[in-house]
């Protein structure tokens, strides 16, 4: 679906990648690139390489692009941080594949804990993946996982100093069932979700509809600038609707200015 | 973005899953996995892991089934095949991991001739799918690829037998620039995409916006059915913009259908 010729283009850590600078979809041909690597290296799953594609294509939707509505909700998400008594960031293996250095800085701008949540867990890759967020500066979450969410598998086994104190909890790039059990736990749940429709985006308390490489830096100027007086009235109207609709009728209005 | 619980269900070969059977996009996981585990085993490239995804996403937006104008363009690629003098179809790594039996199948209904065509060649690569293939009753053209088309990589490698004096040729899951050669070498060419903005969808003689697992059987019932007349008349009056206006019409529809 996409294409590629054999001009070089240096990836993400500079090496040789087989994408021609100028093509049209570089940076997400790059992209591609270092996840197939970092699947390789064990971070990345295979499924996470198909879930990318996945949100690959509803970014092509939006335009490739923030929106608007998803500028508001990452000031929202920001808010919603800057309140917590204890924000909590969980990191699965294509968000560290995708963003190390922009967690660490949105770590950093909100002082939330960073904890590491994976479906397809083994102890190798989990301490694969903390020494990668580690060496691009993030503050892991040490601990015994236990399963603190209702739920069969693997994700259900969080940290009891992380998810399971967490009153507002990050999840990018969250599967719709973990994202539900958080909810119900009373937690609230900020996603990063390109699918506006998706089980993850129609639960959380606010889905930020954009690309998460996009979507973090955002949230963590909005850390950096927000009054928390502000801040306090925000998280006070909150209408999740409002974001996963407008992400609709964008999308809706993309698509009719191509048929038309 | 999806979400999966600890039940079994069983994959395509009668395998286990993790995978519930009860689960709401549990044919999208059972072939997720497929594609990993032929990844693991050579066939799937990386890349072609998220390049699946995209399509994926696609798939689910124009509601998972054959849509009523993706119908008539099967019929219509039932035509171009069955009107050819040499009809050719392209397989790629992705093509042969999801539907062997189905481009077999094809095969024997157009009488077409089918070669193996690969982004990320290496000749133990094309020995794999050439074996996995043939293992489902493909009878693959042999012999040495040449650059018969002008692109810099590898997907420029093509049979002088195969692709080489094709006057109609089915490229399933192509790259836009490998399309965009064919169609200005003069072939006549027939794109399975899921993505009707792509440049495949665009640039292609006839475009079936369908899943290709749904796709090819349907092609392969009309070229057992259709009348040699009326695939002469079909072929005269193609009109690829209207396949491609009807999918972003289809799409626009279930968007408006869910934020009304």
């Amino acid at each position: 679906m996409t294409d590629r010729s054999d001009h070089r283009g240096s990836g993400p850590s500079g090496q040789k990648t087989g994408i021609p600078r100028d093509h049209p979809r570089y940076r997400s041909l790059v992209v591609r690139e270092r996840l197939a690597r970092l699947a390789r290296e064990g971070i990345v799953s295979l499924e996470g390489l198909t879930a990318h594609g996945r949100g690959e294509a509803f970014d092509y939707l939006i335009g490739e692009k923030t929106m608007a509505s998803a500028m508001l909700a990452e000031k929202t998400a920001a808010a919603l941080l800057l309140t917590a008594c204890r924000p909590v960031i969980s990191v699965n293996g294509n968000t560290a594949a995708l963003a190390p250095e922009e967690i660490a800085s949105l770590q950093r701008a909100s002082g939330a804990i960073v904890e590491i949540n994976l479906f397809h867990r083994t102890e190798e890759r989990v301490e694969k993946i903390r020494r990668h967020l580690e060496s691009a500066g993030v503050d892991v979450l040490g601990g015994t996982p236990e399963r603190i969410l209702p739920l069969d598998h693997d994700r259900g086994l969080s940290y009891p100093e992380g998810t399971g104190k967490a009153d507002v909890i990050l999840v990018p790039l969250e599967d719709g069932d973990r994202c539900e059990a958080l909810v119900r736990m009373g937690k609230k749940v900020v996603a990063v979700d390109l699918n506006p429709l998706s089980r993850t985006s129609r639960m959380a308390t606010l889905t930020v509809v954009d690309e998460l490489t996009r979507a973090l830096p955002n949230i963590t100027s909005f850390c950096m600038t927000l009054h928390r007086d502000e801040a306090g009235e925000i998280v006070r109207s909150i209408d999740n609707s409002y974001f996963i609709g407008e992400a609709m009728l964008e999308i809706n209005r993309r698509l009719s200015a191509c048929s038309g």
